[in-house]
């Protein structure tokens, strides 16, 4: 399977679909961009979660995220990651890799996101604490991802369309 | 001049006092921390300007802001700095040097502060687009530093106090 | 145990003591500190690993380089890990964690020490070639403390102590 | 004037061409990629200096090395400029809007090449330490321009060309 499908696939099973993270960069980006529609946004989210960044970025996270359910790592460091009270930071360090690569507007606007956490964020952040269940990573990934279609969005607009 | 005097003095020229910072990390924090008051927060935005990475950056980006005006800079510069709509971006990446000091939560809240512009921000913003006043790089700077209080106040609490 | 102490006796565990990490630090920097002490530079790796940003970031960069040696993580991710030809790019954005918190001095070492890999890192580093070994994010932590510690003797000098 | 003509011009009226920086990528990426040619190099530089990053870095830290030099900012923000002894920090976190955008391999380039500075790097930073001239934003902008196209060629290959 090409790395891309496979990191769809994951965010699939996790609970992600591209649609849902769309929704997020239509939220974002719809007071900026005059007729701005969904199927743009899910144009250019697809555009970043082709980058070799993002890729990586999606496979590692939501590996940490399960290897933290199942257990598989020392005890204190599943504590830390499992309680996420924004104090462990590095699932906003690993976010930024997608951000970066995207320019500042990419880098307010998943600040932006992370704090208010619309759509699908917040519905994989409920998600993250409830049982056994770790979406620490993912509902980071999620922000990056659509915050950086919203700075392609800005940059490129909708007429290179 | 000690060059901690010289920040706040160059702020405050330009419209913004320690107590106006303080009241957007108040904003941006109180939520999280029950009690909190904003001579915390003022003792907090203290803290942060006192570091070197924040005197560098509030002395260089009020320059710029001051250079613009002064049309002492090529005027290619000048009108994308005057224009700023967000994709000139230098002024997210010097207020980064600020916020990447203090850990990830500085810089999700510094992506909200510079999207939501409570209070200061807000005025400083509006007051930059007025005839020939620029504050392209005054108000990344302020959120910069609201939002690393915010992230000193969250890691540290305020029993530290 | 205390995260701090796990975090050293994690490093141990990998092959890396704090001495071996102080050495790249007096590399880094004994050219600009007259008289400077490997005893000087134990003393800041320990302050640089005592953050919070530090431990969380050694904790998980070993735990994925351990779940890849052990094959607990998707054979598509294990491959684009084990291969760490520079491309990956995840080792050197978590290790960032670390070295933002430290400012610009820490990250052109950072940079520094990630190519020419002196001491401790080259041996991680080729370590992490040998059969089902696999060293991708710690000789990265290792470059990032090592360079973080440099860069706290740049600013804080000698004297301090 | 186009605003990337305008870069090239200021560039060269510093006394740095095209040609020169794509030299310090040929000796950063020429051990990595067999047949590499400063061509090659010549072409990747350009892609890189094309990016709205790299235009408003650019004309932004070349004119803040003006200012200084024609003591047009606050004298204790000249001084500190002027002296640059790696505590200022704001060159290098207004180089990262460069380098940010294209990787992790273009930040690590960018910190070796800031220690070693290699070939035209050197004559500008020698150049920026006589009299009152000033290129304390200019070496760190051609080191973040020669590892960004450094970064480019490690992800594209040659044979895309």
């Amino acid at each position: 399977m090409e790395h891309y499908d496979l990191a769809i696939k994951k965010l699939k099973e996790r609970g992600v679909t591209i649609n849902d993270i769309a929704e997020v960069t239509l939220f974002l980006q719809t007071k900026y961009v005059k007729g701005l529609t969904l199927d743009h946004c899910i144009e250019e989210v697809k555009n970043v979660i082709k980058k070799r960044e993002s890729i990586n970025a999606i496979l590692t996270g939501i590996s940490i995220d399960e290897m933290t359910e199942k257990k598989l790592i020392d005890k204190e460091l599943c504590d830390i990651i499992m309680d996420d009270e924004g104090l462990y930071g590095i699932d906003e360090i690993l976010a930024l890799s997608i951000v970066n690569v995207h320019g500042s507007i990419a880098l307010t606007n998943f600040g932006y996101a992370d704090k208010i956490k619309p759509g699908i964020v917040k519905i994989v952040d409920n998600d993250g604490h409830n049982g056994n269940k770790c979406n620490t990573f993912l509902d980071d990934i999620v922000c990056a991802i659509a915050a950086s279609a919203a700075s392609r969005i800005a940059h490129y607009g909708i007429e290179k369309k």
